[in-house]
């Protein structure tokens, strides 16, 4: 897509010579995913470039759009139109985008498609959002159990345009049991006379309708599935993911997680078809709990006041104050690396409940290194940066070498203390069923704040 | 797998009774993504319960295991075992194990291969780590231009079964010049004397062999392909790679980046098979990064603190001072919010460099509504709890009304400035051939912990 701004630029040109013939030669060879960003950059344009395509390239086209440039077109086509597109369209995607039209438009698409596509539209739609069920679709290929290769082939020939992928093929018994499945590959290096029970793989991968979305993708991840079958609670089979659709879960789950774990409430919505109230809607109400969490941090600090002040007889408080931030701010990001580690090994199964000991065994470790590699290079760093060049602590060597040991020593415990609760609290927050992710960086900073304070002002007020 | 556990507990009995067809019949329906996971349980016996395995599921299961027990295996087999497990196996995986291996063992592989194949992984070998070269697989079908479908299945039939995928087969000249593809969906559905020529897809996504493998990912789940052509700087085609392992490269991008938005340098390695101090390694270096660059905030701090208790007369400065913490934190968090934001869009490509004046103006607007709700949270918190209730701000209501004041100005131009650096950050980064993660919250923290102190003490000194 490097001649993305090319090809707008061509087709600004031969917009404004009418040239319609042009239009179709340029846009006929362009992937849908290309073409409907390129159609969007022309939104008054939109219908009647939309009407110069190809009709299987104008409806993958469609599918692969915005939402509101979708809306548009529909609004645009007559009901023929409107027939000939979904007609081309899956029903998972026909599903897709219904789900964000408005109620007369929803309308219009069910009365144009078939009462087949219909049941199976409302089928999909009745599962909760985020389901295995919401993100299938009805159109796989079904075998019976007791014919030949050479049928199987015959039956895939006849109904398998209509098909999402013909190349995992389910078989089932006349109630829509499932049995097994059979992969197209393995169809074609059989005989033909070989009967489809025989050969089927009967140790079938399946997802309930509605167990997560998640699962789905996971599953097929694990097991390197090209199509994983839906079931319902008596176990027939009611549709089938293909794994396109599962990537786009995994890229949505990783998205989610990566927004949880910014303290950012998780929407589907491309950021920039997002209005600023709708994102400071997703922002605003970790920034305020944080923010109010925050209070006991102040709290740490004006306890400690007075005793802080006693102490500056010998040394001012203020030379304390100036290394709480870098203190507070080591130990967050400390504290951070752990718990994103943690919380994306358990996302990727990587780490199980059972593995608990060993995680935190291996996190007293690595912060028992941090920790010390940090505290020796902090105190070189101070007593040669600090004392000796900058003259911001402004005591003679004993002291200076004190102050030196006193956040040197915090640092350390800090790490450690970090380092353990960024490790703890994705794995307690799993075991009680809570989202590992909404337990990263900024929850564990403001644990981690007012945890490194009190050590802080407690090492002082012992050593001073 | 929530069976997971039962299933190793009854391997364990059946191992103690010596029940080998017992094991047998256990093992030999598990998926192999699961049973390398069981197997690797019982490290003592892991050669015995591989040898009950047949011999197909031995080899899957051999390539989802851990390269550590796959290195104990290899050395406990002979010669002719390995050769059998290699025969089994594709390309693509004898590549992946042989790079974790050591020398001695890699001969051995390389030994037990027969000379094409052999040569086929010392060419993938050649190309650079993380490039589309290093992840395909040259077990393709290809097919001549002039043949007929029926010619075409025949082939298949007769090749498709070391093939790692039949359902999309390439076309190509003589010397390997890739002309486009056709998939099996599309040889099953024409009629037998149809000429490959005039019914494939000539309009062919592909990768080169250099360029690197996150745009494989990137293209395969763009244009929703099961494999995509990889080719030479000649455009001969030189291998495919398929969507189960381009799933592998998106999860681990996604844990790339969030490594890297963490301040973790990035690892392929899962986290209970890496050592603390291999831990250690990849997390010290921004550590210490970020520890020293924190001096800036000591500086600001100590260079104002002169000025701070001149104004202790008024009011004590030791009062700004337990709000520091919060102010920084809002700050950090605001501006990991917009940064982590960001990041994830120009990664998933839903932000483009052309965007940025988009970007940067709804941020602003964001930063407006978000800076303006905590402001006036904080002003509202401070005067109830911390004035009213908890007396902690000790002193008359006007004196504490011009406390909450400059709080909660300087949190609202915090909250603005750390939105604003959190968004551009990261679009500068990529203009300048950086990777946006890096500029993530720990790294952005910093900076907005340096520019909410010059903001909070240059208001404090104006209006104090």
């Amino acid at each position: 897509m490097e001649d993305f701004k090319e090809i707008v630029d061509e087709l600004e040109k031969l917009i404004e010579e009418h040239n319609y013939y042009g239009i179709k030669t340029l846009l006929k060879d362009i992937e849908p995913a290309d073409l409907s960003l390129i159609l969007q950059e022309f939104p008054k344009k939109i219908g009647t470039l939309f009407r110069l395509l190809p009709k299987d390239l104008a409806a993958e086209c469609f599918v692969e759009m915005d939402s509101d440039y979708q809306e548009t077109l529909i609004s645009s086509f007559t009901d023929v139109e409107l027939k000939e597109v979904m007609d081309e369209i899956y029903v998972d995607d026909t599903v897709d985008i219904i789900e964000e039209m408005p109620a007369n438009v929803v309308k219009r698409i069910l009365n144009s498609s078939d009462a087949e596509t219909r049941k199976a539209i409302n089928e999909i739609l009745k599962y909760p959002d985020d389901s295995a069920g919401s993100i299938m679709t009805t159109e796989y290929v079904s075998l019976d159990e007791d014919i030949t290769v050479e049928d199987a082939l015959k039956r895939i020939r006849r109904t398998g345009l209509d098909k999402e992928t013909i190349y995992t093929c389910y078989v089932t018994k006349p109630d829509r049991t499932l049995l097994g499945y059979i992969t197209a590959k393995k169809l074609l290096l059989s005989d033909d006379e070989m009967i489809i029970s025989d050969i089927m793989e009967t140790n079938v991968i399946f997802v309930y309708t509605h167990e997560d979305k998640e699962l789905v993708a996971k599953e097929m991840s694990k097991y390197d599935l090209l199509a994983i079958p839906i079931v319902d609670k008596e176990n027939r089979l009611v549709g089938i993911v293909t794994v396109d659709d599962a990537i786009d879960v995994i890229e949505e789950e990783a998205t989610e997680d990566i927004e949880k774990m910014a303290a950012i409430i998780p929407s589907d919505k491309p950021y920039l078809a997002t209005s600023p109230f709708e994102i400071w809607r997703k922002r605003i109400p970790w920034l305020i709990l944080l923010m109010l969490s925050a209070t006991l941090t102040s709290l740490v600090i004006t306890s400690f006041e007075g005793k802080l002040t006693s102490i500056s007889t010998v040394i001012s408080g203020n030379i304390l104050i100036a290394f709480m931030p870098m203190i507070m701010g080591s130990g967050g990001n400390a504290g951070g690396q752990t718990s994103v580690t943690i919380i994306r090994g358990l996302a990727l199964e990587e780490i199980r409940m059972g593995d608990i000991f060993r995680v935190l065994f291996k996190e007293l470790r690595v912060s028992l290194l941090c920790g010390l590699t940090l505290a020796l290079a902090t105190f070189a760093k101070m007593l040669l940066i600090d004392w000796f060049i900058l003259r911001s602590i402004n005591t003679d060597f004993t002291h200076a070498a004190i102050v030196c040991f006193v956040v040197s020593v915090t640092l350390l415990l800090t790490i450690i203390a970090s380092k353990l609760v960024g490790c703890l609290l994705p794995i307690i927050a799993k075991r009680i069923g809570f989202d590992p992710a909404v337990m990263a960086s900024p929850f564990i900073t403001t644990i981690v704040d007012v945890l490194s304070l009190l050590i802080y002002f407690g090492i002082a007020l012992t050593i001073l």
